[in-house]
């Protein structure tokens, strides 16, 4: 052996370094923020919804086509009032975790790739679980009239 | 000093070790297969598509809802015939790069994010693109009938 000691120390610290700098965590695909498909688009401001809530409206219902088509983000813990449409909903989970109860059923957890189907006039709400955001694609026919706003979902309601 | 030059090269090594294993390549976002939202379905085997085309049913239309809904996953260069929809059609990609065309237009390109409405009763075609896989979601209203099948789309038409 040739090496001295502290050329071979050096050389340790040198790999140590660099090792360090790969074993950085790497984020898990459970971890990971998925890219959104459809960017969240605007903050809903009005007071149908609990919480902060994106939406992004994809197609806008006209004589031709009659359903309204949004891309909705709710961050975690936010939700809907109690709602009815009077001709129904499609919910499509995009991502993330959801909740979805109807009026008299137990509360339900939607998850990405998960479909709803909201029967006509029957109210119920929606929303993110508390710990991660939901994304969902709402598809809303219009013929019948607007969505029917209800009371707020409450805490316990929520955490039901 | 009192560790050996033994000692020391043994830790070296090990260490070398370690980093040869974090150092493995990780994918690149542009390299990922993104996991699709909804699974990919069946294999259409009838002849109103060119190519391998899979169909994931996500809702039926119903007396309540007249709205179809299904994920549709085109490999790389397939695509429907020409057709058209008595009630119009919404498309929404949502992964990889696919092709649209109404009759007398241009062919354009639909990315993941980007929605397409299909005019009622006009002929068009749509499909992925030659590199790439398309996944999109179709939203078609039955309340006027069925999807009018038309001529295949020729490779010329395709490569245009």
């Amino acid at each position: 052996m040739n090496l001295n000691n502290t050329t071979i120390l050096f050389l340790t610290g040198i790999l140590a370094i660099s090792c360090t700098q790969q074993i950085k965590p790497q984020k898990t695909e459970q971890d990971r923020t998925h890219d959104p498909i459809f960017s969240k688009g605007e903050r809903i401001t009005n007071d149908n919804f609990t919480g902060t809530v994106w939406l992004n409206n994809l197609v806008t219902a006209d004589r031709i086509n009659q359903n309204a088509v949004g891309s909705v983000t709710f961050e975690p813990g936010a939700r809907t009032k109690w709602h009815s449409h009077p001709a129904g909903q499609i919910i499509l989970a995009l991502d993330g975790v959801g909740f979805y109860q109807e009026e008299g059923k137990e509360k339900r957890i939607v998850r990405k790739g998960e479909v709803v189907k909201c029967p006509i006039d029957v109210p119920h709400w929606h929303g993110a679980s508390a710990d991660s955001a939901f994304v969902q694609i709402a598809i809303t026919g219009r013929e019948k009239g607007e969505t029917v706003w209800l009371k707020p979902v409450t805490d316990q309601e929520y955490n039901n």
